[in-house]
């Protein structure tokens, strides 16, 4: 077990020795600590290796200037400058926050940026300014649209944060596939097999994999085929793909540039970089913030309420698991896989900072 | 096999006799024809005998006074005044329409409407203004959260349209469930039975009676169960019901005044009514309008060209089943169950129109 604080400490050490300034290194860490706190952990420590081989490989820009490149009063267009995707993605929030602020409603979509870890951090950053956050962004492109065999989408989460007044915030964080692909990661490195309804093979046979995407195969949609609304999780993952980036004039679809190791980066590719779309709205541009926030408690109240299932304990509220996760382990500490303490280790070493 | 001038004309002429005035009555026809003319039968002419009988019970104000209760430049919220759904839809979507002319971005949540028929219809209004349009609205509570016996939600779709140059407009309508509620309807009124994976039994049990909602079962969420996402499925119909009717002070979940016959009206209610949400997003207040639809035209083609699975003809686009029905129906003429004729015929016969 480790405590977060030290685990922030040094993930930001690390991210300092990359070339990122303070502030930087801090907003990087602070979101993998987020995601291991909530027990998110295929989005937490476990990308390290992955975020370091990008920096290696000289795809991310550790001094971006990251600039509007457009904007009207309630939406802008953000230019990540290669920057690793936490910083354009904070700062893009924060801009979707600035404009609700002033016109009631924020809108920034961004390219140019890499993987920004959990989807949740932007969308949750609404909360204390009393707003709805919303927080999308493609991803690796390794989900097969409905029919095809072609990996053509990311898992392309959406993440929505909605303030409440004595209850805690509904925070929904979910991929558009029935499974994140760090999921099927940390699946593979346990030695577990897949359920059928997750992946299929290169020929679009199911499969139970957990590793098959190193073979050509993809991620189905959310609703896992076409009789149970696998074009629904086509269509959501799409309108993620255009908000982030068709809008932005980042890489979409196919032309994501990959964060993962087994997928080549494109050659020749006039694609801008990973895309994310955040969303701020206040709650008081609709209606005054104690009557929506009190109906908010009524409609989470409700609904925690409602008759378990026989051999269910409780219904559940978006956020209730991660919320209780936090608590626990900010009293007993995180959980690191030896092997990826390993791993770390080994960056650590080679960038010289001190072992984990 | 009915020639669709026919239709809306009759549709027209009946609504004119509960009361609404010509343009009222004609945006109800033109709601329900598009519906029907794009194959989307459940949510066509099948509805009209739910909104008489809405209409006969006192539950509709054909002459609304439909207002702006609160606004911000970007946002609004809209009070229907019981209005018939189409009528309050609408107006919301042409007023984020208009505020996305101003600032770049329009977001209206209305209360006190009813049943608005396809959520597609309002988003697509914005494409002919070059904006992306969203459309959602909460429904029925007939779906059982994740865990849950209890009907908590509607089916609550989701409608984003995208507009694009030399390619079709991509469109996307979709429940967030594995069926729609009117599809359940037509495969009973078929005699059919319902593939498992859609609808649980009173007690939580798999269920493959597709009229088990009359008997206190539930739609499950899109996912189906909680090993393949429903989860997911139930964030996402949760997030369609705070954004139509937390934001907007509508009746929310449980609390949303049902449609159908089979679920009694709540007495004492102080829920206002079913609640939509409407956006609308300039693609030139992102990027210039030209650029953004080029790109758009690029995505279409690079998903429609993505490999088909083995067995499978083509990948489709999201709107492109519809829009094709469309082109046939549009020659063909449009099909009607007889048991609907008959059904409608006897409303006409009520309200002392011209029969079918």
């Amino acid at each position: 077990m480790y405590n977060s604080k030290i685990l922030f400490n040094f993930v930001k050490a690390l991210f300092i020795k990359t070339g990122c300034n303070e502030e930087d290194a801090a907003t990087i860490a602070e979101v993998l600590l987020a995601a291991e706190l909530r027990g998110i952990e295929s989005h937490g420590m476990l990308r390290i290796p992955d975020y370091y081989n990008l920096w290696k490989t000289k795809r991310i820009n550790t001094s971006p200037n990251i600039k509007i490149v457009h904007e009207t009063p309630s939406t802008a267009v953000i230019d990540g400058d290669s920057a690793f995707g936490m910083i354009t993605g904070k700062k893009a929030m924060q801009l979707a926050i600035d404009k609700a602020k002033a016109v009631g409603s924020g809108w920034v979509s961004t390219r140019n940026s890499n993987h920004y870890g959990i989807a949740g951090y932007y969308a949750m950053m609404a909360l204390q300014h009393d707003m709805i956050g919303i927080s999308m962004t493609n991803a690796n492109p390794l989900v097969a649209p409905t029919f095809s065999v072609d990996r053509m989408l990311g898992t392309n989460p959406i993440a929505v944060a909605v303030p409440a007044d004595k209850q805690p915030a509904f925070v929904a964080d979910f991929a558009t596939t029935p499974i994140a692909r760090g999921k099927l990661d940390l699946m593979h490195k346990k030695g577990l097999t897949a359920p059928l309804g997750y992946v299929q093979d290169k020929f679009g046979n199911p499969s139970t994999d957990p590793n098959i995407l190193t073979q050509g195969g993809a991620i189905l949609p959310l609703g896992g085929d076409r009789e149970h609304g696998s074009h629904k999780g086509y269509c959501l993952g799409s309108i993620v793909d255009i908000l982030s980036a068709v809008l932005s004039g980042a890489g979409f679809g196919p032309f994501v540039p990959p964060s993962v190791a087994f997928l080549p980066v494109l050659q020749n590719d006039d694609a801008k970089g990973t895309g994310h779309f955040f969303g701020a709205m206040r709650i008081d541009a609709f209606r005054p913030a104690t009557e929506f926030k009190a109906a908010m408690d009524k409609w989470i109240e409700t609904f925690r309420n409602s008759k378990p299932a026989e051999g269910q304990e409780k219904v559940l509220i978006p956020g209730d698991p991660e919320r209780e996760m936090e608590v626990i382990r900010r009293k007993e500490g995180i959980p690191i896989m030896p092997a990826l303490v390993d791993k770390v280790n080994e960056i650590a070493m080679e960038l010289g900072i001190e072992r984990l």
